[in-house]
């Protein structure tokens, strides 16, 4: 597919990189919070359509992640979004509990200071 | 750093990827909207705090990206948060246009639908 078909048109044809995979946004649909990030591959998207529910691919552990199988902590899927080049996904979710493994609601829990130091609020 | 001690603490220890990079999420400050996902470098982060304006690294010009400095769509800075093991940033902003090179306010302007086809809203 052109570039310029796949920033224009209808298809899904994500961009993978050469790990097979795509950059994941998660954020809680309800207040826009980020929750986490992480990534995708073609297995993991398919099934996240297929389920409803959010799938990853983990890196560290080099296989398919559903986030929250064993936690309980999933996360139902609202909407699925994909940018321009089709090399990112944005994923709107109602998540059961917190998203980080700290047990976080979100991973991003600290803020960077005005002298470069970080804060949690 | 130690991981415990990178997810724990109050220091600055961004987590770069082995291109020298961290994944970064621009949002929308004021609607939570998710605008692009780019990547910084050492240099990019540090230009964006000095700065107050949002800069990436450009992968694909190999180039400090200052955003809109051609274009006018600066991205100023309302706050910078970093993940659990600092390795991806959220940059929360206020923009001055759109984000994406296509003049959409945002670059994840479609939606997956439920038969896998992409749908503008």
């Amino acid at each position: 597919m052109s570039d310029a078909s796949r920033e224009t048109g209808t298809i899904l044809d994500p961009r993978w990189d050469d790990r097979g995979l795509v950059q994941t946004v998660t954020t809680d649909a309800a207040t826009g919070e980020v929750l986490m990030v992480a990534h995708m591959n073609a297995t993991a998207l398919a099934a996240t359509l297929a389920t409803g529910e959010a799938h990853y691919w983990s890196r560290s552990r080099q296989e398919i992640w559903h986030k929250g199988a064993t936690s309980g902590n999933t996360q139902a899927v609202v909407e699925l979004r994909i940018d321009c080049d089709q090399d990112a996904l944005w994923l709107r979710v109602t998540p059961a509990g917190p998203a980080c493994h700290t047990g976080e609601r979100s991973c991003f829990y600290r803020a960077i200071a005005g002298d470069g130091s970080l804060a949690r609020d």
